[in-house]
């Protein structure tokens, strides 16, 4: 079965075919500065296990025309690897907000789009470039059924206690606002691997998503109990370029002592705190460089960074009464040694044992970096949100074709 | 040694005399509605240890009015306890901020007044009725030396880590824009408590702080590595009226999607919020009162609040690597039993046992509510913020007189 696999974001659209069951990556690619000058294609194609890169900068003034240029290149007579656009026979789609109304993988209708327009409001930078992603693909593979995979859906399963703010209730009920969380396609996909590996699915896993976003998700028998970001992708874990958790009171003492304007105030946190604000750098290579000149404020923004996960650990330890494995996903989770060491080590308390050396190791699969003697299993697991899209839209027209 | 402690607040005076070393408490009592229709002072005496209240209601526009009335009563032919002002050795004053530059109790200068001036825009709500408050027990008791405690003095040991936010750094270093934390002395005097019972200096201990304002600290070997108050007093657990921890993109929603002015929501976050927002009640026996109704809101209400202490308890755990005692103190934590329970049962992995017989003991002094078998002290310490001043005075009065 070929699973086209969609990210569409305001500028930019990324994209894989996946061949399933096999989980062949047949091509990947993304397109870029969509309309606006420059726009290029970056499309990577395998033949004989090669990778081999094209690099395309046609006119691109629309998401539409962006599309229709990757589709061209999978049916390209020299790089192609369908004939037909039609050989796509479902296109899956990264929706980021399902607010309360997806719990699971869905089929797209016109319904489901409706309701994805009304989360507008909630993910105002996201679900618009979504539901333009899914509308151009419509178009484009027009015989593929569209299925919609959410950020969101996995956390549908936290309970009131955790989602709710104590704010006044109608914020809730009128307003929708409540924790979400996000990444819900990463953690779904790791917790799933550790409960494989830990062979049980009675377990208290922790999964530390850590990319250019961070968030961390207390998973329990299998389900999202908590989860570090709320209803916006801007809280919980210091990331590049985002705060993460601060106090509101700065906020109010941004606009009503410094004069701030409030979208001011919104960029900053989105933009230019986390790792950035803190250091002048977001990406934790150039930070780690700089501490390693003896740079102070790399060396306090790698021991903050590290000090939220920490705290997380316990608070997520103390929520499920328990712990049997974390899992280190995402870029920096994936490769970051010494962050890894800095977030696990010096907490044997709640039964956390870093082996350095297996720590060191450096593999790109699932693989355990604790003593043989720590009551938890740490474990480092690579994520793959497109494979797991393309999973889930197996499972869910497998399912659905057994219902029927 | 007579000391008189102020807690000034915009429109009323709160005032204990406390005789030294004995910790007696002569007189206490409330100066309200200054400068309002109807002030009223409520003067509470102890003849021969019964409680003797005297209610008066004199025409007071302003404070230094307000606390030349108390000073009347004090001196009083009948029912007063000492024969003249002169006779207040001290003057502890409680001031809720003191910046980075007071880690400790400080006798008031003119510099010292200044310094406090300096930090109203970090405290605009209690710095300038704390400021007025010195500024007229100056005049009433010349002949006392006045002092300063300060709330967030115990916080000053907090590390960077800990302290700094992840945003721009120029918020640090330009405009102060940190954790600086409250509630310290009530954290102070029952951590040290607990220190003394537990028998050794050497101890990690969290205290839980449950009043109408709501915050824990993490206090490692008698000093503070991290408390869940910020810069203000809004965030961290979960308060009779104020939210505690959100996720900061709700301000950004509630502005840019439902058009609240930013002083609505600000508003709404200190007085609508917590308790009294999910609920509609901000006292915790009126919420226990519709929880045992079978109120659904009082019951998730209850929950949410025992939830973040939870996770908490489980944060500062991990911030130690390890916990020898818990402490519940303030009128909910002293007195609330199931709320107690709810923080504390089920908490196992950490080496948290609560004994459900010995929580339900009502005496108002220091008593340990753990199983036997516990790893952890679980400990209910009535706090006494007054008490703390007056020995806070003595000690720095004793240790300036051996200094000279």
């Amino acid at each position: 079965m070929n699973i086209f696999v969609i990210n569409s974001g305001s500028s930019s659209i990324k994209y894989q075919l996946i061949k399933m069951p096999e989980a062949e990556i047949a091509c990947s690619g993304i397109v870029e500065r969509i309309g606006l000058e420059n726009a290029v294609i970056t499309h990577k194609t395998f033949p004989a296990g090669e990778e081999r890169i094209t690099k395309l900068m046609p006119e691109m003034p629309d998401h539409a025309e962006g599309l229709a240029q990757v589709a061209l290149l999978l049916t390209d007579a020299s790089i192609g690897v369908i004939k037909d656009p039609a050989e796509i026979e479902v296109v899956g789609h990264r929706v980021v907000h399902g607010g309360e109304s997806f719990a699971e993988t869905t089929v797209i209708t016109r319904e489901v789009k409706a309701e994805i327009k009304k989360l507008f409001p909630l993910a105002p930078l996201h679900n618009p470039s979504n539901y333009l992603g899914i509308d151009v693909a419509e178009k484009i593979f027009s015989a593929a059924i569209q299925v919609a995979v959410f950020d969101t859906a996995f956390h549908q399963s936290i309970p009131e206690k955790a989602f709710r703010f104590a704010v006044p209730a109608s914020f809730y009920y009128d307003h929708g606002i409540r924790v979400y969380g996000f990444h819900g396609t990463s953690h779904k996909f790791v917790s799933e691997q550790a409960i494989a590996y830990l062979g049980k699915q009675d377990t208290k896993i922790i999964t530390i998503h850590l990319g250019n976003g961070c968030s961390m998700t207390a998973v329990k028998n299998g389900r999202s109990i908590d989860t570090s970001m709320g209803m916006g992708p801007m809280n919980g874990l210091i990331m590049g370029t985002r705060a993460g958790d601060i106090d509101q009171s700065m906020i109010f003492h941004l606009v009503n002592q410094l004069g701030y304007e409030i979208e001011q105030v919104h960029a900053i946190l989105n933009k230019k705190s986390g790792m950035l604000g803190l250091t002048g750098f977001s990406d934790m290579r150039d930070i780690r460089a700089e501490m390693d000149k003896g740079d102070g404020a790399a060396k306090l923004a790698y021991d903050m960074y590290a000090y939220r996960i920490r705290k997380y650990l316990g608070a997520y330890t103390a929520a499920m009464n328990g712990l049997d494995a974390i899992v280190f996903t995402g870029g920096v989770g994936e490769n970051d040694v010494l962050m890894r060491y800095m977030c696990a080590n010096g907490l044997e308390y709640l039964g956390i044992n870093l082996d350095r050396e297996k720590n060191e190791a450096k593999q790109s699969v699932l693989r355990e970096i604790n003593t043989s003697a720590s009551r938890v299993k740490i474990l480092v697991i690579p994520t793959n949100e497109e494979q797991e899209i393309a999973s889930q839209c197996v499972k869910l027209l497998t399912s659905q074709a057994i219902e029927r």
